[in-house]
């Protein structure tokens, strides 16, 4: 029984689906209700899931919190207040459960406590606090720099020196599934006229991967790139829907902030970053020479392989982007040092995103401004129609998984579908 | 019994000190804790606090929320969650109980609940969701538009068309008399040169006015100028604390980041939008005329005389500016129609603060970076020493207050002293 949870050779006795994101090694955690019953927390195994606040009341996990099992009641962050250590010891424990060779009893308890995750209702696995995003993609920085600026000066003077980044809007953030309205706004289609006002006519998604962190630091300390990964708990897909007109007159000088915050979208179950760690890689060699807050380990990137599709209303998906995790400059923990430099303090159930992911070639890019490059490439979709921007109806799925020694560790998907401004 | 709340001519049993910030007019909220003991809401009158949990206990206040008083305990949000009504009636309602001509036996009972606001230890008076920082002073944008680019062209393209606005963090604002630790940062002395690691040499405050919410409305439905009001609580003093040198470097182009979220300082007492009603002033004419979802009531602003104050440690106070809140160009109700006209969801307890508040006068301006002028008029201190911008050790302190009719209502103040880098 002392298999290690993320070992290649386990298996678990419920079934797992040839190319399942979800076998025995995952073990991601999720929020979800059944019914309209309270919320509580889940992990889940190829298509089931399994409800943790079950097993504490069987007795089967211990509770980390008061004792009472409140942390596996709504939201994850509650759970997540004891940091890296007891996660570990209840995924080592949840995957001792969940394998082959387990007791028969105590297989027929567990039973009482699966649920098909098509009767799930998902919740956000967690109450976000603070949200932020980063620019953290180099070929994004430099493809944006190229199309508003130009080729010779596309990356700005800061972004090799440090994780851009700026602060987002917790409260619109949904859960996969949730459909986003397409937002009205201000922009500028004729820069000798006056601003205008409607539903924005560039409306985009971005690809992205989000991480939710542990308790930080008490505000006034900071947190080195060697102690980031112990404030980390694990990741999500993440779709940062973007107004690119709305965006592109308000953005100067205090950044992005009503062509954002209509709504993103998350993925439901949250991937520990020990579920990752088989599939850690190099990071990039980084030239010039960051300053020694931001040095750190040469490995603290993850190769994540990721994808966009396009479903337009009643139609076919198409695939329009395959990217992967692995194409970012700066690293999670290299950003959350950054974060933390000048004392600002981070929260148990906080979310920092990566900003677009685009590889270097022209179908990994992970916006469609970047896929249609400023609506002078359209996008050719498996129906025949073509795509600049996303049309009412369009509904957006972001996928990621992992594989290596023939596991398959995923984050299932986000999806949204966009409905007509009103 | 049935004298508004507002009227000039009510008295407290209690005694107000005279120029105090909290007669009976006044009624405002906060958050505090005796002797360690669970944080309860609190009123204040002069310089004493009246525990709410306490009057809800003795029957004396009603339960708008499940009727065991838990709106009460903690922080205010469970309290804003019904909206501006119940808030109207717990003020009348506190206001007749705290009169004169009420029934010394009533009067004997809210004795027990009285504490000095001396033995109180203030919390936030609201877990904040999301905060929001506008750039609403139209001096403070000109001033800044003067020292980093032109007069003239100080005012950027979009500025007259919309408030703008940005995210800020959350988690590291602090109440009034909470040391801010000066923060390390990147920053670029010199254009020529690499970037720099330290200690920032630009530490500043900005002067400002922050709303707290009520309840908004669902992701995807916007808040009208003419509704706006509903749905703000009250007001607090806020200083937005800033390291220019660490902004000027980072902020192209997504915004503020680590230049502004080391620390924000909040006062600890709400005062309501109901008690500032005598001080509603006429708006300033906006021209050019603003897009339809902008145009509001004529009298959307309030007549809030501030001030700053600066204490070198063991020091004498300088006041080194008086502004006012009728000073911005855009109103509350402007920037949370604006913040919503996308769709973009707003909880209780939310903060959205002005943007720094300077007037047309050099000795109006709301922060040391234009009180100096960039460095090149330091202001001098009743001590004879001079600022350029925040030494270690020095104390700021915000005060603001309406008067009218001699009933003078105000916030008590915000302070902060700048503990050095670590």
């Amino acid at each position: 029984m002392n298999i290690p949870a993320n070992s290649p050779t386990l298996r678990s006795w419920i079934e797992v689906p040839a190319n399942s994101d979800f076998p025995i090694q995952n073990i991601p955690f999720g929020v979800g209700s059944v019914d309209g019953i309270e919320s509580t927390a889940y992990t889940r195994i190829g298509d089931q899931a399994i409800d943790l606040f079950k097993l504490y009341e069987m007795g089967l996990i211990p509770s980390y919190a008061d004792e009472d099992g409140t942390e596996y009641v709504g939201s994850l962050n509650v759970l997540l207040l004891g940091g890296r250590e007891p996660i570990r010891a209840l995924r080592q424990r949840l995957s001792e459960l969940l394998r082959t060779g387990q007791d028969m009893k105590v297989i027929q308890q567990i039973k009482k406590a699966l649920v098909p995750v098509s009767e799930l209702t998902m919740d956000l696995p967690v109450d976000i606090g603070d949200y932020t995003d980063f620019y953290s993609s180099r070929q994004h920085a430099y493809n944006v720099g190229c199309m508003f600026r130009d080729p010779a000066n596309a990356l700005l003077p800061n972004w090799l020196h440090m994780p851009v980044g700026y602060h987002g809007r917790a409260s619109s953030i949904v859960v996969s599934g949730t459909p986003i309205r397409r937002p009205m706004g201000q922009f500028k289609p004729n820069p000798e006229a006056a601003p205008e006002f409607g539903p924005t006519r560039q409306l985009d998604l971005e690809l992205e991967v989000g991480f939710i962190t542990y308790e930080g630091k008490p505000l006034g300390e900071r947190i080195s790139t060697a102690e980031a990964e112990e404030h980390i708990f694990g990741l999500v897909l993440f779709n940062d829907w973007s107004a690119r007109d709305i965006q592109a007159w308000e953005y100067v000088p205090l950044g992005p902030f009503l062509g954002k915050n209509f709504g993103s979208s998350m993925s439901a179950w949250v991937v520990t970053l020990d579920a990752l760690e088989p599939f850690r890689v190099a990071s990039p060699k980084q030239e010039p020479e960051v300053l020694p807050y931001l040095k750190g380990a040469p490995n603290m990137h993850f190769d994540i392989a990721l994808e966009v599709g396009l479903k337009p209303s009643g139609g076919a998906e198409s695939i329009i982007c395959r990217s992967n995790f692995k194409h970012l400059y700066w690293s999670m923990a290299q950003q959350l040092a950054h974060h933390t430099v000048n004392g600002c303090n981070v929260f148990a159930g906080d979310l920092m995103a990566s900003g677009t992911i685009s590889g270097d070639t022209p179908d990994s890019y992970g916006s469609l401004l970047e896929l249609a490059w400023k609506g002078t490439k359209p996008v050719k979709l498996s129906d025949g129609s073509e795509r600049k921007f996303i049309q009412d109806g369009d509904t957006i799925v972001i996928r990621g998984h992992c594989e290596r020694d023939g596991v398959r560790i995923g984050f299932g998907e986000v999806s949204g579908e966009i409905l007509p401004a009103n």
